[in-house]
């Protein structure tokens, strides 16, 4: 099976002042194309790190792809090192020229000398025109020798939109071309309230049975797990049916925590299920602080289902702006059954949705009592009939306190739903 | 000087699953101990392409750490790995044994064989105890031979907050007890509304006369620009005090863009601001919906000067909880100045803070209109006494619209408060 490994470049992905998102993307094309990614890289904007990586890389696998260190600047050396690397010598592709032309046209803005340096490429390569932006792609190829296959080499700009843009139009298009790619299958369910081993004890006897090629991958994730089976054949109805009915058994076997069929989050799920009912929901956050609201309305037409969210941090706030009573904030505190409940009831009466989730807690790293540690939450959550409670404890930092409490309340509000329909 | 690579396990970083957060963030860390990282690389749950990662990454570097892989579950195959690689065999280890028997203890949940498998650890390793999860970490060492220095294998689970406290607690403080490691001093400032060519000329001058040791680094992000000034050396005093005087005059350079002269983001700055006044914000959010909230109320402590938000999707929650008029909405459309203005009075009268600042727009895909396209935005800021407006324009997907809104709405917040004293 044709095999790829990818080669980031740029000092910035080696003192973690940049988050390499390119190579994740890249690697979801590629599977999808069914060209496996076995191995990522990332190295320096570093001449003997860069040359020895495509050593190694082109051992590893047999195309490379290459994204970063393609600017105008001195410190982006990928091009004239690629052009050595493959024994070619500089000269103006006029394409490539007609392009970088083209856009100091379209922006009116002036062009300078060190612009058009962007249209050299080495001589050796066949080049992939950049409809988004002055750096050109390149694509190399060292023919099969007696002991190792053909590799091909295709190296692209660092820019995300630039890079994505040839992967779709030219690069897996050629590759697919070239190759008789296998399909690649995965099928991903979504599983709340159950840890990893408890899952995997419920479901050894369906593991173990498994045919060994159908991988099964655990991967936990803000207290949910995720469970993926994968395969790869040229068959591709032959293994989807496969796939499917071991897919099939396995949400039977965890149907107790299955949240969704689907690799989706959690507000996802919830804003489909309420889209679906032609229902709204609205919340009422203290310890939150409004990240529940956020991980809804990151999702784009969430005005169809989410009405909104009164981040009541103060008392002030709770009082004023989701009814709750001066006198249960003071007997009972803002982290108790009592206040979270006239925070759902309030905010049901105020936002006027069908469905609500109210949670007050105390995510740390101060503010912990005795009776009231770090870590606890009242959840209510519920629609104008009944308004359901829950105590939750949680053990982490400030972020990740937040984060669970969230999801969790989330899901229980998706229980709710289905429950109370 | 001893350097550091990076080995990440894991299938679900091959085919994209999973964006890899971990090695940026390890890599910030052994940055700042004086450990510089000179590869990264992602390989999958296989054995064979872990072993090879080991064999190579250790010729490249002298300490190698290792993520991910340490779960109970039966594609976790690092642990077994490590071991048979350093020729040991797995043992109970106490400390982790009781770690297990007490985080199930302290959730009160019953715990089966598997999880006590979480105790097993080579006998050729130093166990580093986890106190956030069950996986204990691993420290290997392999003697300098005639060829190689010493070479150091850190074994850590890929769960991000277990990884760091491990780091924290543990590594660095080990590895900068082993090591007479470099002093690398860091000067970071802030700059907000400016672009990075625009900077660059600006303090082109000063670039030019750095001494070739002190680097300066353009980081963008969120519409901000950070500068940053490193060098490295193992006299502290002498090295700081030349860093701080260059960093001086960047900062009289950049005066009139200058946010804040230490590496935090703008929420924090805000934050401080008011707690030095002794003052409190409230925000009213449409289009952010509830990412400004979130921002502000990730710092620990942020209950003290800020009270809340009404994060008000839907009309009627602009209207019951804003006291927006109804007229004002169908006549002017909910991105308007004017309905930003009356939001931001009524989140000023309803949750009764000092300051606040409100947003609407249109973040997209969808719901542009030819006169307002995605990424208009309205920002209304201000107290009591006066409120301002602006209105912002983006071109960038929703998730980035929605970051930018927040970081500028909280920039024209800091300056309105700063001049409104």
């Amino acid at each position: 099976m044709i095999q790829a490994t990818i080669i980031t470049i740029g000092d910035e992905l080696l003192i973690g002042q940049v988050i390499d998102t390119n190579s994740a993307w890249m690697a979801q094309e590629l599977n999808k194309a069914g060209i496996p990614v076995i191995r990522r890289v990332a190295v320096g904007d570093a001449w003997d790190a860069i040359w020895t990586a495509l050593d190694e890389e082109s051992k590893h696998a047999d195309i490379i792809l290459i994204t970063g260190g393609l600017g105008p600047t001195a410190d982006d050396i990928t091009k004239p090192l690629l052009c050595k690397y493959f024994g070619g010598k500089l000269i103006i592709d006029e394409g490539a020229k007609q392009n970088v032309v083209n856009i100091f046209k379209r922006l009116n803005r002036p062009m300078i000398e060190r612009n058009l340096l962007q249209a050299e490429v080495p001589d050796v390569c066949t080049v992939i025109q950049n409809k988004r932006g002055t750096a050109p792609g390149m694509w190399f190829e060292k023919p099969a020798t007696a002991i190792e296959g053909k590799k091909i080499f295709i190296s692209m700009p660092g820019v995300p939109h630039e890079m994505k843009g040839m992967m779709e139009d030219d690069v897996i298009p050629q590759l697919s071309k070239q190759f008789e790619l296998p399909v690649i299958v995965h099928r991903t369910l979504l599983t709340a309230g159950v840890g990893e081993s408890f899952l995997a004890d419920l479901i050894q006897d369906f593991e173990t049975a498994l045919p060994p090629h159908i991988k099964l991958a655990y991967l936990p994730n803000y207290g949910m797990v995720r469970l993926r089976l994968s395969t790869a054949g040229f068959n591709k109805t032959e293994i989807e049916n496969e796939v499917d009915a071991q897919f099939t058994q396995l949400q039977v076997l965890v149907k107790e925590y299955l949240v969704t069929n689907i690799d989706e989050p959690m507000e996802k799920v919830v804003g489909k299920l309420l889209l679906q009912k032609k229902q709204t929901m609205c919340t009422a956050e203290s310890c939150t602080g409004g990240y529940i609201a956020h991980l809804l309305t990151s999702l784009p037409g969430s005005s169809a289902f989410y009405d909104g969210s009164v981040v009541s941090y103060s008392y002030a706030a709770k009082e004023d702006l989701l009814n709750v009573n001066h006198q249960t904030l003071l007997t009972k505190g803002a982290v108790s059954e009592e206040v979270v409940m006239e925070m759902a009831k309030g905010a049901l009466q105020n936002i006027k949705s069908n469905y609500t989730v109210a949670v007050s807690g105390i995510m740390g790293p101060d503010g912990g009592q005795p009776d009231k540690p770090v870590g606890t939450v009242w959840v209510a959550y519920g629609n104008a009939n009944k308004i359901l409670t829950q105590k939750l404890h949680f053990r982490f930092d400030r972020t990740r306190n937040i984060q669970l409490t969230a999801v969790t309340a989330l899901n229980l509000l998706r229980k709710f739903i289905l429950e109370n329909d």
